[in-house]
């Protein structure tokens, strides 16, 4: 049964660090969703040392202390953001104040590693651009849905390699379990949590960026919905946008909080990736009533025929390596700061503009 | 290998006649489409009774017999209009010309049951609800991709009886083998083909009326593109649609030419559809690289579970039977004439407005 439990926040991949322990320190604070969980393991695997944790709930902080022994809390976020040994702070606040927080670890000279959604508003956004070409600063983004899923990075590598020629279209389908009772008050107000688009619609929107090669992408359309859950009227249990890369590619993605309660995981998420001369499809968590366990289910088509890969304990999760490296080389080869800016524009764009379905 | 063959014209179900030999007579003219043979034989199981087929072609007559030995040459198509003892004529002209013929064959007092799309422009669907108006007689459409997939026809059985909720949104894959060398030149020409969203966006949109069991749907965005047949100008390679029901529930399309070469089969044709307690997925024809041979996957996911149901030789084609018994007791239990022409027109809508992506 799907208990909607916080697995999937933190996979366990291979350690494979890019440095020694003490060279590359991170700080975390805020600890409002699981995904903290599993941006502090892949830190770690990483190499990075952790250093200190805050969130002002004593509570919560004690629980990560115990799963991170390594964690020193600290009295204040202040703190951290003092201390000079911290060269990047990673946090999961509630989704409004992700990018106050973020101008504060910038203007504090450290790298920020935010949780998805990184913005609620535009203009948020316009403060991060402002203060990253001042500060020099990173504000980097935990995209989960692809950083973190092995099939994810390998179909990355494959369309790198050419196994499906030019990539012309995606979809992706970002099923969810909502699990109410489960969820804090702010996952139900629309100023805080900034809509479906900007919350997990923002993984897909990055991955249509990536996998297309393109940053200069459009939104074509969107839609948002409430269809099932009168009692939090704020809450958009569905969405869907389309995309126009200016390569060509096109793209849609639906996102929902409707993963059936007898489904064996938290959601079903797909990616469908077709290319000129072959077809990716990723079962990321679950491939339904197929007997098999687990996810990182990648099935390729191409010139050769259909092949099944099983990705887990293959590629690890390079990114966060790539993400240490960059931070302290000033580089950009885990992902660029404009990536992670336009996917997030593209979210609030395709939020404000979203046609509301009237169940 | 894909090769393109055209096995899945004509699947074969389990006869289960609803009229004795010589209560239901039809006569086929007009072989352009492997179509035609599903078409003959779905009816043919149904129990009807086959009497003459009518090709200028007299190669493509010739082959035709071969298939269908109770079927007689006729000399042409008059001599099929006229004669007295035909109910039905069933035919899979040129898309352009689909409407022309069945007004000829509505105005001779006989139902037609043409392969889809029904029409290439909003003028001959207009012409052709003006006839049935008048004389009564039906234009049915062979919408293959349900009515003759056992997947599809279970799908819609589960969904009456409840087991995923109420639909509040569908995603349809329909991707197809081009295999270009055996399309004949009208094929390539949009005049007569239409567009890609007139032809095998066709079903897809019949799908959306039928499992959201609303045909007051509106066409919401759409997009066609030729991404990679330049020497074929007028082939739309590519095409989606986003669509809204009255109902609230929300789906998307995608149909193409791009069936990798090394598919099993001519297409990974899918559909999703998603309730407020479950979801569906159909793998229609192939489940890519399973292990597992023959089409109709059913995945069905709801408070019990995970499912996983195979419905080849399970419920059969009821449509068939539902359509003989229509035209002889003029009752509209299959398909009503509206679901057959809304379904066309807003294919017709959808190509008329897709906006162009330029790869």
């Amino acid at each position: 049964m799907n208990t909607g439990n916080c697995m999937q926040y933190a996979p366990h991949g291979r350690p494979s660090p890019v440095v020694k322990p003490g060279e590359f320190v991170f700080s975390v604070m805020y600890l409002e969703h699981g995904h903290i969980d599993g941006m502090t393991r892949a830190l770690l695997d990483a190499g990075a040392t952790l250093k200190q944790v805050y969130d002002p709930d004593a509570n919560k902080v004690t629980a990560f202390c115990k799963r991170f022994p390594q964690a020193t809390p600290a009295a204040c976020e202040e703190e951290i953001l003092q201390d000079k040994d911290v060269q990047l702070v990673c946090a999961a606040a509630i989704t409004s104040q992700r990018c106050s927080l973020g101008l504060r670890v910038m203007e504090a000279g450290k790298d920020y590693f935010t949780d998805k959604g990184p913005f609620t508003t535009l203009e948020q956004l316009a403060q991060a651009r402002e203060a990253h070409r001042r500060t020099g600063r990173k504000y980097m983004v935990y995209f989960s849905e692809r950083l973190h899923v092995e099939a994810a990075v390998l179909a990355g590598y494959m369309i790198d390699q050419g196994e499906i020629g030019r990539v012309i279209h995606m979809e992706g389908f970002g099923p969810h379990t909502l699990n109410a009772a489960s969820r804090p008050d702010w996952f139900f107000r629309r100023a805080q949590y900034g809509g479906i688009l900007c919350d997990i619609g923002s993984h897909q929107i990055e991955q249509f960026l990536f996998y297309t090669g393109d940053d200069n992408v459009q939104v074509a359309g969107s839609r948002i919905g409430n269809y099932a859950n009168p009692e939090h009227p704020e809450l958009d249990d569905f969405g869907d946008v389309n995309l126009n890369a200016s390569n060509g590619a096109a793209g849609y993605f639906r996102v929902d909080w409707f993963s059936p309660k007898g489904l064996s995981t938290w959601g079903d998420g797909r990616m469908f990736i077709m290319g000129t001369k072959g077809t990716i499809e990723l079962r990321k968590y679950v491939n339904v009533a197929s007997g098999q366990q687990g996810g990182n289910h990648l099935f390729l088509v191409n010139e050769r025929g259909e092949q099944y890969f099983n990705a887990t304990n293959t590629v690890g999760f390079p990114f966060f390596g790539q993400l240490i490296l960059d931070c302290l080389n000033r580089t950009e080869y885990g992902m660029t700061q404009e990536h992670a800016f336009k996917a997030a524009e593209l979210c609030l764009v395709a939020q404000r503009d979203a046609k509301v379905v009237e169940p």
